[in-house]
């Protein structure tokens, strides 16, 4: 079923056949295994995957990213199961999921935001979409790091 | 044409539509997208691309890569233009060439290998192989990281 205003006509079974768009979205500065393994999840969500990545101007629950924003795209873009990766909005995070209309928000296991929250922000604004959660990335084998603060971190601790 | 040992029977035209089989090889410690562009220009050399990735112990011409071989490989094999990612061989990287018998050794536009050295040890084991180089990945912004010993030195400019 396709994303739609609320306001428009309930769900038929065509719509329900229709192809399912998830988002996913997140900063992937250095990319690493769980973040294949979270975009896999959202994918497996829906039938087509856009990710949102995050602007250096909308990241200020961590570190400024050492990459820019248009080399993290285009690194997400060239995975498998995304379809399509875009910029972040500067101002308001919920320009692109309004103009994506997506069925589906899929979040990261770890990831820091309130999924009642944004359900509540995209009924607000009259969107249809299920504010859905990946599971966790265990680690597959011992010496894997599996967060871009990891792997600096070892940068740090061999390199400097 | 499939790879094959020369003294097998020569090109027929029913071979040379047999699909191409592409080895491209690397470290790929942080991804970017120079790695990207070599490895999209390795898939286009042929029809079915698989990718070598160095273990550590095979490393000895820049520092020891942060990520393990394990972790890197499993990036690179969730890149939309890797069909296969294998880790490479301990002691002699012409090991994996002589089971995947390619017809296409890819190799990155700045990589330190000598290409004809590289086909001489082919033609000594009696690989059909050709070796080709991909062009190089011009930046397409300012702030664009092409290389991991880049975005390690940012790294270590910003963090540390």
């Amino acid at each position: 079923m396709v994303a739609k205003r609320s306001s428009e006509s309930s769900e038929s079974s065509e719509e329900s056949l229709a192809p399912k768009t998830v988002v996913a979205q997140g900063t992937f500065d250095i990319l690493h295994p769980g973040h294949v393994h979270y975009l896999e999840q959202a994918a497996a969500m829906g039938d087509r995957l856009v990710v949102i990545v995050a602007r250096r101007v909308n990241v200020d629950h961590k570190a400024t990213p050492i990459c820019s924003a248009r080399q993290r795209r285009d690194v997400i873009s060239a995975l498998e199961v995304v379809d399509e990766a875009i910029l972040g909005h500067e101002e308001d995070i919920f320009v692109p999921i309004e103009e994506l209309e997506p069925d589906i928000i899929a979040l990261g296991h770890d990831q820091h935001h309130d999924g009642s929250a944004i359900e509540d922000e995209l009924a607000a604004r009259g969107l249809e979409c299920v504010v859905k959660r990946a599971g966790p990335r265990e680690p597959k084998y011992e010496d894997e790091l599996l967060s871009t603060r990891l792997i600096i971190d070892r940068i740090l601790e061999r390199r400097s």
